[in-house]
């Protein structure tokens, strides 16, 4: 019975490598020694004679492309990580083997091995350039919503002064040449009549920038819209979004982008960035087969891209590089580190020579401070952690609240108005504070800066800078300064602008525009900061007394820099809302270009992550992961749970059988049957329904097409046509139509785990192997099945949330 | 027949997890459905009712720890990732548990979460002050061979004249206190006999200390020479070397690395750094339970120490850290990339505070540059990285051939006569060369050196710098200065140092004292960039006309930087020995702080590295782990042959059977029979020998252990006492003695492959997952076994080397 359920098992003693591995010694060796009879009676099959030797593996003929369609995938299906790296080593020793032979040959595989690099310069060129080009056109439309410039309507308000004779350097943004629409209008900049003019056309712009975003994202490319990073960390694991970074995705993308910054949205662009450049790194890859035809190649080169896209969003190269490796990717050999690292390196100067902030400056917001930090400025800084994680954990939960609220009701089907409504609350609501009609990477700036003698903008209003002011012996201009009246206005002015983004960043966030949530979580973050800051600065200065300040402190001594806490809490916040760590402490770090200010930048991060982390584990990225119901295998949560691979895999304890496949017995008829009755996306090969031991498992698609293609191709398949998944034929007979082979789709080395394997180690197999399913047997008997899919709804369910939400495979 | 063969399968169906994962539907169907009869005739085990209900992974029990010794490794073996980190979430699924019953518990489990963090704190601040207290006692020792402080032995040169009152601005390496040994023996500081006293002084102090370096190595701690880092590269990817990390290596190190870089060699102390910090963090280890007892958390925690190491050898904690991920670390989950950059940064800022260099810097090399570099100096840029490239092809292959003399001949029996050798010769070439007398690090920071108007060193002599020189139009002082005849000397000294350190190196690292090779490699570029540099300087000033000088370097313009050459060379040299990539940029990247001078380093780096490459896949550290024939998986070099899981698995074609246990067939006798017949680490559990039906795995040192125990403490058992694997009980007899009940320490979960796996899938599988071994089934049969030995074997064979070359498992 035993010989008889494995008519045709593979001889392995037969096999032969290619690599001529076989050793004389072991060849010429009697074969009937004392060896258990059952330790070779598989080697006895039938259809040793019409075999040839060859044991490569399936995945091979794979290669041939013999029937077009197979080794592809479906959209919103979850690639097959070793299939494709097996397709990528495969074409790599066919070049390999081929540059031995001719010198063509040779030269295409060093051009080969070189496309890589090509690719990733391309990218960087590319993303770099896009990037220049919506900085320079979001400042233009940001300010034409102020006003417009007489010179020529394409100049921005700092151009249009810059190329005027008459601008002075006191004041650089005053020039005949730019008219606010107030004064284009009514005639006069300021009053009652001007205030509102300019209010209308701040307002009106803001809706038609929105209005133009929301419809062009609807119409051209619906992937255009939120930041994008959610979608791309799925992509990289692995799963399959069609069009996602397709060219009209990056054309929509890169204008509504532009449109929506400008509209005045408490949105940012650094997030959008990423999912830009990714796009292009898409797009580009079409250019070189390595990478079109494999998805797992192209995942490598998307990584390097979402390095590409924080490097020109923030001028941070080794931040981005650590971004893309903490916060993004899924697979990232140290390949890729090197690729990723020259890309954003190449975007980073590319960006720097387009020089769209016109300060030569490779980064967003440039910062020097000079006051060292004192040990004691910790407890501040952890305050501001604290803070962070809190306003991290709220936003989280009340934008996805708000999303799901969006996403089950009515709310989710007038997206435009949705958008209008937004955009109308956020101008009218911001226009009044300075600080929030300016962009939020203005905002940024200024709060980050240390005040210098000469600033004169209101937060630097200090009274010993200007009029040397009573009581305080003033050593040197900058230290020891009591706030004057427009620094406390300044502070109200913040504290207003901090409730009003703290509310509509939730609202705004996920909305049908580009939106990315860097800038304005940054900005609630370094308002709390500054005015922390600032607090701090003006009680130790009316305080010197106190034994805190004693030593450090002391009259005189310039110790406190306010701008250093709109630092940090820029960094706790964006930590916070986000979770990254050494990433976001490496992108402030290359802001300030000084080692000194990263144990502040470390401790609020540090405590933020900490403190978000108590009220909820997922960073906004996974929220919105699982909102969507993608299926992502989180690397960094480990599962630690003590179930078992029998209580996940299908079938269920008592539901219907397993759908196998048997490796010779069954019609075309049959094989049909069982596609139309399940939907599984792969069947199990055994050897026969009573042994129920495993051969190989195909992939329904694979079948799908491959029965098609033998029922319009193959001459004489009919519905009683026998199905061989093995090697050898059946007994020749004339009366038996011909049979269909499907040895070539079969994969024969399928991952397998036992009943008793934990789950535990299930799901690091599948995290680490990128898998798509597992068999799992017993004591050699195929018992079931274990998709990616089964595995997160059993984490999901582990987790106590509703298994039901992932949705895709 | 099916039936009898699993007499006493595990019932799945039975099973139920402890997370209560049942679900009411599926446990009240009725179990007579429409199934096929062989679907489920597993679940009719005949020793249900004397079973527990258990289904909990047996990897659990080895926490009870029953039979002391079981789960633990043996010296010069291979862990096993998946079993550590099992055994770990066990651990913190238990104090999560318990956590939940009473407020202590509760204590216990934060402070247990919170252990890592203090682990890493006490790990920066010991590395940060034993590399303080090494760059102390270097510098002291280092100018104790040239003379002695009168104000107090311990003083060092310099310390010395600053405590000086009479010390001058100007010359503030001269005070009367410091005397050199030729003043205090023949009185005088110049003249011959000046000379032949400093030279002999310098010689005999010099072999004082390599001969106290080596023989407290061979006395006391044998590990503790050379640089470590091949080892410890090894022991992360789960080599257990016994006392490799003790505390006697950590003692004997710290001292002979003093030693051995005070003794004037070509060596470095950067390299053994992070073995010292290994060192630490394994110590410190012992006092935490999480990371004594588990092997896979411990090496999480060296993981982070390496990147320690870096951060004070360097003060780069940023490259510190892409150094462990890159070039050190096996396993490195995202959650230690975070820990060691916390870890990184306290022990750079515990080595600042104790401010070893007296100049408040982080970094060892501090550098500023104050001309960008243009873009045709890429090429000097690359044809430095050429250099690099073949000086570290060069030097692999001549160390490694030099070390295999020493090997294989008696020199490897004289280990204190070639260090007495290597060091007399050392100290005799170089006393006479200034750039070779002075230490590595010295030399380095000079070479780096932008000349400044003040400097008065050799390699500063510029004519322009002084006096006013003909035919120059000097526009400012720094700019466009011809050299001076001092200056040629000085190219000169170091064309011969060049010379010498290229060929004294390559016989020093390897001997038996500390060595690292970060500083010499580096010293070697460092020369070869400022000779190009120097060039490249004097070409544009005489060659203002040249088409290739004009627009950026015209008269008057200060062009050429020869400092940057010397940085670029110094990476490209180091890049070519290491083959670093990402961590070498950003570790210069920290020296200099700017991100202008990347681009330069980067173009240097990646030349260097392709060439490297080209001559040769290894870097000296993975050439040195092949040398000693440790059991490493490289993570970067992909497997790319066409062999299957078939040819490697053991037992070969015709070689004997696999030796496998039975499930309840066996007595002790055959059991330990079998023990005493093989060498093999391991043993396959099946159902009958007939069926070769795999149930799970066992490890040899598991069975002697418990079979051991068995015959000593549990009564009854004999010689032929049944060995059963299953849960339940052979059928009671009042003849037959007790059986030995050896289910729980079976694995059940063993991995398995199937023979037509590509080799290629199974590399990467024990790659990902840490394997100790993989099973290989083929149709649910047990075929074969195959090892991490045999898997590196094959990879030795495929690549042509010898198979034989790697020693252990």
């Amino acid at each position: 019975m035993m010989d008889n359920e494995g008519f045709c098992n593979d001889n392995y003693h037969n096999s032969s490598s290619d690599d001529e591995l076989v050793d004389i010694s072991d060849v010429t060796m009697d074969f009937n020694e004392d060896v258990p009879p059952l330790d070779r009676d598989y080697s006895t099959g039938h259809c040793k004679a019409d075999r040839r030797l060859n044991n490569s593996p399936k995945l091979l003929d794979l290669l041939d492309d013999t029937v077009p369609g197979i080794g592809t995938y479906e959209d919103f299906n979850t690639i097959d990580w070793v299939r494709e790296k097996s397709k990528d080593r495969d074409r790599h020793r066919e070049i390999t083997n081929k540059s031995k032979q001719s010198t063509l040959a040779l030269l295409f595989s060093i051009i080969d091995a070189f496309s890589g690099w090509l690719l990733m310069l391309l990218i960087g060129l590319m993303s770099g350039a896009l990037a220049g080009g919506i900085d320079i056109a979001a400042h233009w439309m940001t300010d034409l919503k102020e006003g417009v410039c007489l010179n020529g309507f394409w100049f921005n308000h700092e151009d249009c002064c810059w190329t005027s004779n008459e601008t002075t350097f006191k004041e650089r943004d005053r020039c005949p040449q730019w008219k606010s629409w107030a004064e284009l209008m009514v005639g006069v900049n300021e009053g009652a009549s001007a205030y509102v003019v300019s209010y209308f056309m701040y307002v009106s712009w803001a809706l038609l920038f929105a209005f133009l975003a929301v419809t062009l994202v609807r119409a051209f490319a619906p992937y255009a819209c939120g930041s994008g990073i959610p979608e791309i960390k799925t992509i990289l694991s692995g799963f399959i979004i069609r069009g996602y970074l397709g060219k009209w995705t990056l054309i929509i993308k890169t204008i509504t982008l532009v449109l929506a910054v400008s509209s005045g949205l408490s949105l940012g662009k650094e997030g959008p960035l990423v999912h830009v450049a990714c796009c292009c790194a898409n797009i580009l890859c079409h250019f070189f087969t390595k990478y079109r035809r494999n998805e797992a190649k192209r995942r490598e080169v998307l990584s390097a891209a979402s390095a590409v896209g924080v490097s020109v969003a923030f001028g941070a190269p080794i931040g981005g590089v650590l971004f893309s490796l903490e916060e993004v990717s899924y697979y990232f050999p140290l390949k890729t580190l090197w690729r990723s690292f020259f890309a954003a390196l190449v975007a980073a100067f590319t960006l720097r020579s387009i020089n769209p902030f016109g300060n030569s400056r490779l980064v967003l917001f440039y910062v020097e401070f000079h006051t060292p930090w004192h040990f004691l400025e910790l407890i501040p800084f952890i305050l501001l952690g604290i803070f962070g994680g809190l306003w991290g954990a709220f936003f989280i939960r009340a934008n996805i609240a708000w999303c799901r609220l969006r996403k089950n009701t009515c709310l989710g089907h007038y997206p435009v108005l949705e958008v209008l409504l937004v955009t109308l609350i956020t101008a009218l609501l911001a226009f009044p504070n300075e600080y929030t009609r300016m962009s939020g990477s203005q905002l940024i700036s200024e709060l980050f800066n240390d005040c210098s003698l000469l600033d004169s903008s209101r937060i630097c209003d200090y009274s010993g800078s200007r009029t040397g002011s009573a009581n305080v012996t003033v050593t040197n201009g900058l230290a020891d300064r009591p706030a004057g009246p427009k620094l406390y206005t300044a502070m109200l002015l913040l504290a207003l602008a901090l409730i009003f983004k703290m509310f509509i960043t939730v609202a705004t966030f996920g909305m049908k525009v580009p939106s990315g949530l860097f800038i304005p979580s940054m900005a609630v973050g370094a308002i709390a900061g500054r005015l922390l800051g600032v607090g701090m600065e003006q009680l130790a200065i009316y305080h010197h007394d106190w034994n805190v300040f004693r030593g450090w402190c002391s009259p005189g001594a310039d110790c406190i820099t306010p701008g250093l806490y709109a630092m940090v809490g820029a960094a706790a916040c964006l930590g916070g809302v986000t979770r990254m760590t050494v990433s976001l402490v490496v992108i402030m770090f290359e802001l300030t270009g000084g080692l000194e200010y990263i144990v502040p930048l470390m401790a609020a991060a540090m405590t933020s992550k900490w403190v978000a982390d108590a009220l909820g584990r997922e960073g906004i990225y996974e929220a919105h992961i699982r909102l969507n119901g993608y299926p992502f295998l989180e690397a960094k949560e480990e599962f630690r749970h003590k179930t078992l691979a029998t209580d996940v895999m299908r079938p269920r304890r008592s539901g219907p059988p397993l759908s196998v496949l048997t490796q010779s017995g069954m019609t075309v008829e049959e094989v049909e049957r069982l596609i139309i009755d399940t939907t599984y996306s792969g069947f199990p090969v055994v050897i026969t329904n009573q042994s129920q031991r495993l051969v190989g498992f195909v992939l329904r698609r694979d079948l799908v097409i491959s029965l098609e293609n033998a029922r319009r191709h193959q001459e004489g398949v009919v519905s009683v046509s026998a199905v061989l998944f093995s090697e050898c034929d059946l007994p020749e007979s004339t009366n038996t139509p011909p049979a269909v082979k499907l040895h070539s789709i079969l994969d024969l080395s399928p991952f397998t785990v036992t009943v008793h394997t934990p789950m535990e180690i299930v799901v690091d197999i599948f995290r680490k192997l990128g898998l798509r399913q597992c068999l799992v047997t017993q004591n050699g008997r195929m018992l079931g099945i274990i998709t990616k899919k089964d595995v997160l709804k059993h984490m999901a369910q582990m987790a106590n949330r509703d298994p039901d939400s992932i949705l895709f495979n």
